[in-house]
């Protein structure tokens, strides 16, 4: 450190609508990982900037510094261009597993490092992990060598990318400082910045079953993202999607995977292939390629032999049946009409009732539990007709998935508005 | 706990404008001094209060959290009204001193806990323990038997009187935190109500050597108690005065002694004279005593015969000589002119420097340092004549207070604005 601060008076400047220099933040952010800065200064400091906002440059210079906390992976050696997607989370978003092949399919490497899930928002790596073999941990050589040779490669984060990122990120869950903007934004560029892609495009979520409930927050925080990444000279552009219904039929590990592989067989739910089609475009795009037909590749199979690659190449067996959970109740419609009401979150809390979500961190996971949904808003239903169905492997765990979701569908005889899924894109 | 919160969601609520319930209150202060609430929590929750503030119930339910944290003295069984004051703290601020012995001659009794000083601020207790013998911890016990018989008492505030106060005020301290008005308030009011006294004189100092540099912010601090007292039974009353120069003709423990007794002798600089006698008389009004005349009771000696059974009951010998410092260093006046300018701030480090203050708790004071003023803002001055005098014990001290006053005064040739040194009475 070749300055020294003091941390009162920088929680004091930002507490009184300043703005911090480049090298403040950067002492700050290395005097916080270090541990020169208290927690208890730094929660004080997060709440500044959560009711007091950060100018463009604050949010910039503390992006990088928290890249600098850190290691940086360099996919520089690749002769392709790299291009990754990140979703701030949703119920039943499953996109990543058929986008990562897709777009690979047309010879651009996605290096997509993901989480596992915590409460209801599931995981990608807890998803593959329902295929029998893979394995979620990858070296940055095998990493580099998966996206030479495969394309695409999905694995787990290193815990040495943006250390400070991970306290930080761990301090505000704890001290109500989670929804601020600037450090929303700061935390997942961090990470994808130092993973080294030349170009990112954001799902942001909106809607009673994403993280931000209002388009107008999501808008903000996509904006605040986009910019952060051109700062940083990353290609980054933004869709901002409804996230109020589950995306796609199913909810769970392996439910998930199976929609998946429909998808990359030519088919599934409309509304995760339009999903998976409108970012595998906006993905190759931001790779400069502009002709891709990505509906094509599902329907022809390219993307799907990259998958079996992708997954093969990190010790999974492609073709090994996916786990069923041992025991499943199914809800029925109680009367004729149409499904007017299913709400994203409290599905989202079934499934992770379910046993397909954890608690905690470092919690077991049922590759096999969730819910399968049989309608969805609009469609008609008959009396009697299935509505959805839960799995778990514990019988136990189905009366308090029901709980979630009772008053959470509604059968009425008016069809409900249409709500387009792709509501903006920033560029 | 009666009843269990989390506090997350209590941090959130003040963060998003809302309100906290007295049992939310309750439980965030109590938690948080067993330690079940974080540092980290407690600091993102002052920090939230600092920029959303808190409405006046919050503000009582939080002092009378802060009170039921510890213990709390009675004076009930007393036979006479208690009264005492709190001073926000300024330059040269001696008026507790003569101010208490003055209103016990009117058969009051001023049950006065103090503290030690930190930083430029000087503390009542330094000052008394320049006088030898004098001690400031009296039990519970003889501070009764001292009220009972002498009327006053000026001593330190047992470590018992709201604990959760002293846990929060430290860690205020560190998070850029101090400056909440109502985090403030209740501070200083939950341990004045503890405290037992049944009526109350503020003393809320504005202007450039005050913790609240503008008079809005002290008025609405002001305010703030009063309604804080009021609301629990504690007759309270406000004056906003102004400590842009220093207060008297001293700034140091036993130089401020000399100019106290001055007082008590019937003299003693205008200033000092004006404010003791308008706190007397707000303190004796408190208490019901309406038709006093606290200037006779200084003219007269009934004033200065309290002091001397106060000092005596403490230990102390009042007709001892008061240490004097070893080393002094006059800077007089450049040329002919009026005195436009003193500062009060930079004369408060001079002397803080000299060795009348400490830089941390526990350090020690010298009780002969600090700063002689020979003239004040209005007064001619001759060229050659003693402007002011730095006294201290170590020489080598006195470069450093002689850069802290640079520039902070100024000769010239038109007299100042005259500023009233009471500016308003809330009551």
């Amino acid at each position: 450190m070749t300055e020294a601060f003091d941390a009162v008076d920088l929680i004091t400047i930002k507490r009184d609508r300043g703005e911090l220099t480049t090298a403040q933040i950067d002492w700050l952010i290395e005097a916080y990982t270090r541990g020169f800065v208290a927690d208890e200064q730094m929660s004080a400091f997060a709440m500044a900037v959560l009711l007091n906002g950060m100018t463009r440059s604050e949010i910039r210079d503390l992006t990088l510094a928290m890249i600098a906390s850190g290691e940086r992976l360099d996919f520089s050696g690749l002769d392709k261009a790299t291009t990754d997607k990140h979703s701030t989370g949703g119920v039943g978003d499953k996109i990543t597993l058929p986008l990562a092949p897709l777009v690979a399919s047309f010879g651009v490497a996605v290096p997509q490092l993901s989480g596992r899930g915590l409460g209801h928002t599931g995981g990608t790596l807890d998803k593959l992990e329902s295929i029998a073999g893979w394995r979620a941990d990858v070296t940055p050589e095998a990493m580099l060598a998966q996206l030479a040779d495969v394309g695409a490669v999905i694995c787990a984060a290193g815990s040495g990318l943006a250390p400070a990122d991970k306290k930080l990120y761990a301090l505000r869950d704890t001290t109500g400082t989670v929804e601020a903007i600037p450090l929303i934004a700061s935390s997942i560029m961090s990470k994808k910045i130092a993973e080294g892609t030349s170009a990112l495009v954001l799902d942001v979520k909106f809607g009673e079953g994403a993280f931000m409930k209002d388009i107008d927050r999501a808008r903000e925080l996509a904006r605040t993202m986009v910019d952060l990444g051109r700062d940083a000279g990353v290609t980054t552009t933004a869709l901002l999607t409804d996230m109020s219904v589950p995306l796609g039929l199913t909810i769970g590990n392996a439910l998930e995977v199976r929609e998946s592989l429909e998808v990359l067989e030519g088919g599934g739910p409309s509304d995760v292939v339009e999903l998976t089609i409108a970012l595998a475009a906006e993905m190759l795009a931001s790779a400069g390629v502009t002709d891709a037909d990505p509906a094509a590749a599902l329907a022809d199979g390219r993307a799907m032999d990259v998958w079996r690659r992708m997954i093969e190449a990190q010790g999974g067996d492609a073709s090994a049946p996916l786990p069923r959970a041992r025991h499943s109740e199914v809800v029925t419609a109680s009367r004729d009409g149409i499904l007017t009401r299913q709400q994203a979150l409290p599905f989202g809390i079934a499934a992770w009732r379910l046993g397909a979500g954890r608690a905690r961190q470092g919690d077991a996971v049922s590759a096999g539990a969730g819910v399968e949904l049989h309608a969805k808003p609009g469609d008609r239903v008959a009396a009697g007709a299935p509505l959805f169905t839960l799995h778990a492997d514990d019988e136990a765990r189905i009366p308090r998935a029901l709980e979630a979701v009772d008053g959470a569908w509604e059968i009425g005889d008016d069809a409900p508005a249409e709500r387009p899924l792709i509501a903006e894109a920033i560029r």
